[in-house]
């Protein structure tokens, strides 16, 4: 997979892309990074890239020139069968999730456009962007960090990046339940102790604690996602002990 | 505002600390940043962090002790009257929103817990962390992608930081619409135009535009956030238009 990436701040990729996951990515050649400084492209002598905004107020607007050359060079450079995706980060893009990640995962081609304080042209999104995406409501700086969001969630689903390739498949969400709590050595941290079961070595108990608390985590703090789960008669009582458990 | 890091991948973060808002919240002196790999308060021999889950299963579980150990230390450093939010970024956490950012940056330290791959012990959770947050429903391969989005939303807050002090009062979600389109120049870009209104230096009537597009923008994306908005009649008319069009 190619991923390009469009910001006025490249160095801000510096330090994600040289690490972990997104580093181990580009190593198996699984993909391929190039954060490129869109105002590079600007055809004006003093590469400026954004203007005052017609009809008048505060702040200011990116121009389409710059980015709509960027892209143009970018596709062409990839040379890819399928068009690549467009990606604009933004908060009025449709909200990002695991089944997006999923898949953008399957694409040839990501390209990120991330503007900084300014407005976006809006020519931009109506005639270069295919996709408009938020990673929530809240409002960031720019659409550098929301990009860095994307491409890890996607990165991490490519085939031969994760050690284990079953391992993002237990991940919350992948099984529609929240995980259940986990625990490691010292069975008594000042005090503190791991529930008994987990050391008992009875893996019936233990397989039944772990799907009865991952039930629970779920059920008190996102009973939004038991709406789209089958749900077993085994999940149906022990729903009703929680309830009962709060009277 | 002190904000600390603990984290096994401190390098993530410089890219970020040492560019735009962020970078200049620090030079204001609005906030300072500290990045620590809480790996060095490990108290074993080989600085060992995480360790098999008991119960068994794939995966490793980062240990009480050192994280324990590091946010004494930064607790003790910080030396602030209010004792700081201790934030777990994980996927069971709470759903951050630009609420949640209003709330932190009213705090005098924030420190961030951030595991990568592995679990959390839960006694972590239980008896030192004071906020689980999650930015979404997505896998990330850890913790600091998450911290430096609430980081960047909330620094972006602080008084002192944004060059106009009012300039995130205009936001997306801080008038509880989303933002309308907006254009500059040239008018006509590779035959692509302005809409005329914007042109007309009639004020009256690019306000008017402006809130009906901001309007229809989220009545088309976000009809959700409407039902939080006291809307006026005007509101209501352009919306009974809008839904004439759809037909």
């Amino acid at each position: 997979m190619n991923i390009d990436v469009l910001t006025l701040f490249p160095e801000m990729f510096d330090g994600v892309f040289g690490h972990s996951i997104l580093k181990k990515g580009e190593e198996n050649q699984a993909v391929k990074y190039n954060v490129v400084n869109f105002r590079e492209f600007a055809d004006n002598k003093h590469k400026t890239v954004d203007d005052y905004p017609y009809g008048g107020g505060a702040g200011m607007v990116l121009k389409p020139q710059p980015i709509f050359d960027a892209v143009s060079h970018l596709v062409e450079q990839a040379n890819t069968e399928k068009p690549p995706k467009v990606i604009l980060m933004c908060p009025q893009g449709a909200r990002y999730d695991q089944k997006k990640a999923e898949e953008l995962a399957k694409e040839e081609h990501l390209i990120f456009v991330c503007g900084h304080y300014e407005g976006y042209d809006e020519r931009i999104r109506e005639h270069l962007i295919t996709e408009e995406i938020s990673i929530g409501d809240f409002i960031l700086t720019g659409g550098e960090l929301g990009a860095m969001v994307v491409i890890d969630s996607v990165v991490r689903l490519l085939p031969g990046v994760l050690g284990n390739e079953e391992s993002h498949m237990r991940d919350s969400f992948s099984t529609g339940f929240l995980e259940h709590p986990h625990y490691t050595r010292p069975a008594d941290f000042r005090g503190m102790k791991v529930p008994e079961v987990l050391t008992s070595g009875n893996h019936k108990l233990i397989d039944e604690w772990r799907a009865k608390e991952s039930l629970r985590r779920t059920y008190n703090r996102r009973p939004d996602l038991l709406e789209q789960i089958e749900l077993t008669d085994q999940h149906r009582k022990w729903m009703a002990e929680f309830e009962k458990e709060e009277k």
